[in-house]
């Protein structure tokens, strides 16, 4: 399964140099992963309902070409791994003349907060049950 | 009471003109009003623990001169008016030479949440003794 | 002319409250207007090649309700005043299910470059054949 | 040479889970960089005149702990590696009580433009003189 997530560069993701602020691409990143989630059957209402997390262990991203304003590109994301409780997403960023701009990936936990954001978080291990919806599709 | 608020224009909150991507001014409008409220008393762990919040209701600002990376300013901010629920915090964006760069203002709900973040949360009537807390300074 | 500029709102866009960030509103606005310049013809590429420049002096945002993570939202927009060198934009932001969350406006000024982003910019008179081309869509 | 870039973190910097929203270290890292560029004599208007550019090639954040609203942490910079066009600038990122919440680096090209930004950008090779403006601090 890999989720699209489509963006454009707006004008005010863009820096003095006239292309993108490279953390633009890491909340393209994040937005994409949450897309992946929901598109798994894990959307926001129901991350918020269950009291279900996906926290950062670590980010990395490449960048081959820059992105400018007004560039219609698509986030393509999939499950690169899987860990005990934390899973591996890989994200490219190809624009649509087909140019890859980024890639990079993003390490994250799989937890349940004990009673809402703000208390404490545990990791859970992930099920094949689970796998199985990100591979589903 | 005006609290001061300093700040310094960053690379990546300036866009392809090289100057200030107007919207970073509403962010240092909120921060800087977190700043005041931090001031009279009414810190983050203070406000996370009394469940109280202080959600927008309307914001504006005017913008005199533009701001360039590496331009430091003060945010310079007060209560302009207190309604029965609600204030309204007036910022000033001074740059170091003195110059005025940017004015508006925030109006602003005084309120606490039932139970937490993302339970109901209800306007409070703004007793004299909270206002002292903002004139004192 | 009302141009619509389509947004979701993302996990990295919303605060701890568990709403809308309130400067998103305005990143929206500012989007959006950049949207209702290229359906008038005047692209990011051409706006470029032509050295053109639409920097803002004011911007204000009411809020009426709050977005939450995952909504859809159009933002419409249209030119709600022309002056001699400037215009005012004004914009409404309806989620999917017909409720007005927000509404603001941002004056611009309608200006030029003498030699590119950075040189002076100068204002220029906006003419007939300009206004034109909003009325037209 | 360390160079420090001292940061709050900001309500509108946190995101529904109550803690920093991660492409904030990037937002840092970038800063930082810039402050370390400025330390060693190359502050924004230095860079501007001289048409220099430092463009990312790739940057990652790896996360130990969370950061909250209002913690006050010290971005911690220094060059790790010098190539031929490129460098590597590693940072930390440690809370005011000595807790390390983050740590990553940057890769970037030291590059000029031909005429300024938007026009070709070319990657110059880092000659010694360079090197020991960032050792002598």
């Amino acid at each position: 399964m890999a989720a699209i997530f489509p963006v454009q560069l707006q004008w005010g993701e863009c820096g003095p140099a006239g292309i993108i602020l490279y953390p633009v691409y890491f909340r393209w990143f994040d937005a994409a992963t949450w897309n992946l989630l929901a598109l798994a059957g894990y959307d926001a209402s129901r991350m918020r309902t269950e009291r279900r997390a996906a926290p950062l262990v670590s980010a990395e991203c490449r960048i081959a070409n820059s992105a400018e304003q007004q560039d219609r590109c698509d986030v393509r994301s999939r499950i690169a791994r899987w860990g005990g409780k934390s899973f591996v997403v890989r994200h490219e960023v190809v624009r649509d003349d087909g140019v890859r701009l980024a890639e990079g990936s993003e390490t994250r936990v799989w937890g349940r907060y004990e009673s809402g954001p703000g208390s404490p978080m545990k990791g859970e291990t992930i099920g094949e049950e689970i796998k199985a919806l990100f591979r589903a599709r």
